[in-house]
């Protein structure tokens, strides 16, 4: 037998039923007042989020913040109305922020947003992204634990539903969870057998114990029972390996359309709520919750986490180097890049973005991130550090293996547990990633995501490998900072201007770009355009461009000006740092941009743009850019017909 | 025992072995002279290429487009040379092909490119998306086995290595297969325990057998070595479940670096090749080929294909109704929509959508598709067809559950064995999707994309699940023509025009649009941007628009005419079919674009966009709206702003 909750003296069984079906009437009231949302989940799955909450959860009630605070990822976000109840009992919210669910500007948002609502440690909502998440919070703590000794052990919990086992990126992560022995994460599966659609089996015919098992998880199945879930998570915290609990549920219980697709995504009518809460044995009006059901479950929380946060802080007082965990706790993840000594001579600039991160890495522990299986061709591998693994928690190097969308998971992830991470893949594999970019993105998650092979100059793999929408497209994700550096001057700039902020941020290299050039400047990289080269004539032009193509079009500033036509020539390497005023300054003047990508990239300062509007071709670097017209004499010419047309 | 070929007293084991080290040779060969590729790959799966081609794949190489041939993806693309290889010795590739491998506009590109070589039945390198096209091709031949009187009854091979099962859409698209029981989907596993980076062991603990068993796979190990790979076959052939057979391989085998991931990317050097050539027993000059392997190769080909293909021609000749089966000869996806009977009153735009695809699938039986899990949302249910699956193969309803990157990639199978495939979600989870909707753009295939809920106006369910940067980032794909209607008009021109051409398109539509317009029209849609709303004046500005903000242009339109500002509306609802000469119009008169997402959509024609810079928040559609300031007065206050700058 396993011991469960604090001592078994203390349980109270009747009280549990009574405080899960307060959260399922709570649910129920919150919803039917949004008129929008979805009862199933909360119907069904709230015997697992009571008891989590009641039995398991380390947190502080009076520090949310707190830093070794257990985390729960409601990856089946929809289901959050049972959280937001949660928050109720703990006196985090009020009955009219219930009754705000789903309302603008609300602290009961329809999906859970960190930042918004109490114990909310991930936005989730997409399917399958808070999965990937845990795993990465999960990994941390492994890491932090060697880091802080042993300070931080936090467990990850995640609750996901049959749909979520559908996905891709959480196979991805969790398959990467079991390689790992992420031992302190626990998934908790509300298998109900049931999707938005139809039932499961439509769908999905797998074996999901058998899942499991093959990669490399501890299974434990349990019942729909505040006992049996709390001994299923007190067997998970023994195991060596991450653990997986089958928790069988019926989706929308007790609702008329209960174990039905009907209950998942609209609001119970008003005679099926009745229905639900006489079997429920709730019988008071909306929103009225019994007083004994707030105090016990508060009271035993607040009981069961004093002790641990009081360990934590003991242990806390007593280290002599706060320096990490302190980091932690304000939550500063910057750094500032100042001293280091590089030989940047004919080196291309992916070796010396390696040189840079293996630099970085050396003074900043908070540093730690991989490839999805190309950091031999990233150059994204610390050479100096151990490989994380089960033999090495405190490894560096992350083999996400080639599991592209969940490594921005997992990311994020870590980045919501304090961390620094970094992550590399060829530019046009970001495809793979966007859901998870997006989200770093909307959680303003420090993740630093560095995509090599950045244009059609990847050649000879062709057009599958050469990315020709990527930079545009993830230009277009609001909060995410791109930067496209020429050289080493202005990839040092742009390391500078990641680190020292906290925003997540994406570097574009190239595959072999050796270039030079005593025009540009690591000063101005900050402001996200920059004059490289001018001219004294006031008859001019500008032409913009960044990356590999600025060498270009100096050298077709060059060629104009034997022509007798003078140019100046912008790089244009960070277009969400540019000043409005120089953007309007660019737009007023006639500009023409060059690009190896698609034209809408540049589209807001110019409609004159030179760029790729089809696919590349596999053949090498120099007959593609051949093929395409990208010679100095081409684009000379291209240039020379926009102005004379 | 399993029949091994057309008859064992036919099998020259010593023959078959010189034919693969022939392909060896030949790949080493072509690698040493493109000084580039993926030499491990060939050395270690050439017994599976060989033994597949020779013994098993359907094919008539004087008729490669031959319907009913069985098709072969090489999803691990990087390893094309090897098919190269047999292309050569069915005499469907020259040495001088061979010799340009990796060069521009050869035959014989970096990685497998559909129309470019002979026997590619798929675009591949991406890895992962020639497995879930696989798993489409094989779907589309259980369906049209039941349409055509069991005429098509083709295999579908796929080859993939150990990085492709970490990607999530092999995982996804798997899954599916094993549900759907697709058993003549035959996946050959190239295992060889060595990714791109690292040992596998170092992203991967899995237990593969357990894993494909769990999905609902027949499994069948065996070795490297043409008996075994045939035997192997013979046996998945005879399943009732889709097939995975494991080969244990050795990347890179005989060169010195055997067994590493040294040998995985990089050609060998000039004295490795001696070695692995002096081993093979392969001593003449590079690209000299034995005559009789040639010979004994394409003969047995030829001879063991003659009697399938004369067979299929002869049931061909019976055919009473040719109609469905010369579609897919002629490769002819198009259908012609012109009468209806809709009423359209008082309908969302999505549940007017379905009907549309309802009466177009009543009459066209090439239009198969469905939802991830989506299909009661997105309005995608065919009401008068079954659901796809083991019971009925005849079902045009395919729940391919919450996989949103397999639907798309099987989609692109779909398409690729002659389909018109359309698939549904919410337009936010079109990110999952990016690294398939590319590859059907960048094979033309004529996948019809439905994306619903298509901006703020999501309302509650939050920023997760409201689009702002998907239709900009969409649009920017080449070769995808993205459709934004307004109102049944544009709705139904939209599909005309999507129905009529054959290539990729994606149907953008609101949650819940119930206007209509006195001013659009179904005959201008073609044009892709057209006047919705002139004026007599010849002092105007334009305002653009498309989906549902067309509406509120029209009514400020109306609003700035009261306040003396005359104005022409444009709907731009679908951008890549604007004639340059429009386009050049509306950028040289004072034109203001009005959108719910990224204004990086309109900024090809105007720097003056109204649109969203940030995510979205969650609230009732009318609070979010007011939110975002877009009501007629905000929006009315913002245009005077532009006007009077």
């Amino acid at each position: 037998m396993f011991n469960i909750g604090i001592g078994n003296n203390k349980i109270d069984y009747d009280m549990d039923i009574k405080g899960i079906n307060t959260l399922r009437g709570l649910a129920l009231d919150m919803i039917h007042d949004a008129n929008s949302g979805h009862p199933g989940i909360c119907l069904g799955a709230a015997p697992i989020i009571y008891t989590l909450f009641k039995r398991h959860m380390n947190i502080d009630i009076d520090n949310l913040d707190y830093v070794n605070r257990d985390r729960f990822i409601f990856s089946a976000g929809h289901g959050v109305p049972l959280l937001y109840g949660v928050d109720y009992l703990l006196g985090l919210l009020t009955i009219d922020d219930l009754k705000n669910l789903r309302k603008i500007d609300s602290k009961t948002p329809g999906h859970p947003e960190v930042g918004v609502s109490p114990l909310v440690d991930a936005s989730t909502g997409p399917l399958g992204q808070g999965v990937a998440n845990a795993v990465g919070l999960s990994l941390a703590s492994m890491y932090l634990e060697t880091k802080t000794n042993n300070l931080i052990n936090y467990y990850t919990y995640v609750l996901c539903g049959d749909g979520e086992l559908e996905e891709g990126i959480t196979y991805e992560a969790l398959s990467l969870a079991g390689t790992l022995k992420l031992k302190r994460l626990i998934v908790l599966y509300d298998s109900n057998n049931v999707t938005l659609d139809n039932n499961l089996k439509v769908s999905s015919h797998e074996d999901i114990k058998k899942r499991f098992e093959s990669i490399n998880f501890n299974v434990i199945e349990c019942e729909r029972d505040p006992r049996s879930i709390d001994e299923a998570i007190e067997m998970a915290k023994t195991s060596n390996l991450p653990s997986v609990i089958i928790v069988k549920t019926i989706i929308g219980e007790y609702s008329k359309n209960a174990g039905s697709n009907l209950v998942h995504g609209k609001p119970l009518d008003d005679e099926d709520i009745l229905n639900v809460k006489e079997k429920l044995d709730l019988h008071e009006a909306p929103f009225t919750v019994a007083r004994d059901v707030i105090e016990d479950f508060k009271e035993y929380v607040i009981e069961r986490c004093r002790e641990v946060t009081n360990s934590f802080n003991e242990k806390y007082e007593k280290m002599e180097d706060k320096t990490l965990i302190d980091k932690l706790i304000n939550k500063d993840i910057t750094y500032n890049l100042t001293d280091f000594n590089i030989d940047y001579q004919d080196k291309s600039l992916r070796d010396l973005s390696g040189e840079i991160l293996n630099e970085v890495a050396s003074n900043f522990p908070l540093l730690i991130g991989g490839s999805a299986d190309l950091s031999s061709s990233c150059k994204t591998n610390l050479v100096n550090e151990k490989v994380f693994g089960e033999d090495s928690f405190d490894g560096r190097n992350i083999y996400f293996g080639i599991r592209e969308h969940a490594m921005a998971g997992i990311m994020n992830g870590m980045a919501l547990a304090g961390l620094r991470p970094f992550g590399s893949t060829f530019l046009t594999f970001s495809d793979y990633m966007r859901g998870s970019i997006r989200m770093s993105a909307m959680m303003n998650l420090g993740v630093i995501y560095i995509f090599t092979h950045d244009s059609i100059t990847v050649g000879e793999d062709g057009p599958t490998h050469e990315p020709i929408e990527q930079l545009a497209s993830l230009e277009l994700i609001p909060n995410l900072k791109v930067y496209r550096p020429f050289d080493f001057n202005e990839l040092v700039a742009s390391y500078i201007d990641i680190l020292k902020n906290n925003n997540p941020s994406c570097l574009v290299l190239p595959r072999d770009n050796k270039q030079i050039s005593e025009y540009t400047k690591t000063s101005k990289v900050k402001d996200g355009m920059y004059l490289v080269l001018d001219t004294d004539s006031s008859d001019y032009i500008n032409l913009i461009a960044n990356g590999e193509e600025l060498g270009l079009a100096i050298e077709v500033s060059k060629s104009l000006k034997e022509l007798g036509i003078d140019s100046k020539v912008y790089s244009a390497l960070c277009m969400k740092n540019i000043h409005p005023g120089l953007k309007q300054k660019i737009q007023n003047e006639k500009t023409i941009a060059i690009t190896l990508g698609s034209p809408n990239y540049y589209y807001e300062l110019t409609s004159n743009v030179i760029g790729m509007e089809t696919f590349g071709k596999s053949g090498s670097k120099t007959e593609v850019l051949e093929y395409f017209g990208y010679t100095i004499k081409d684009i000379t010419d291209k240039v020379l017909e926009i102005i004379n047309k």
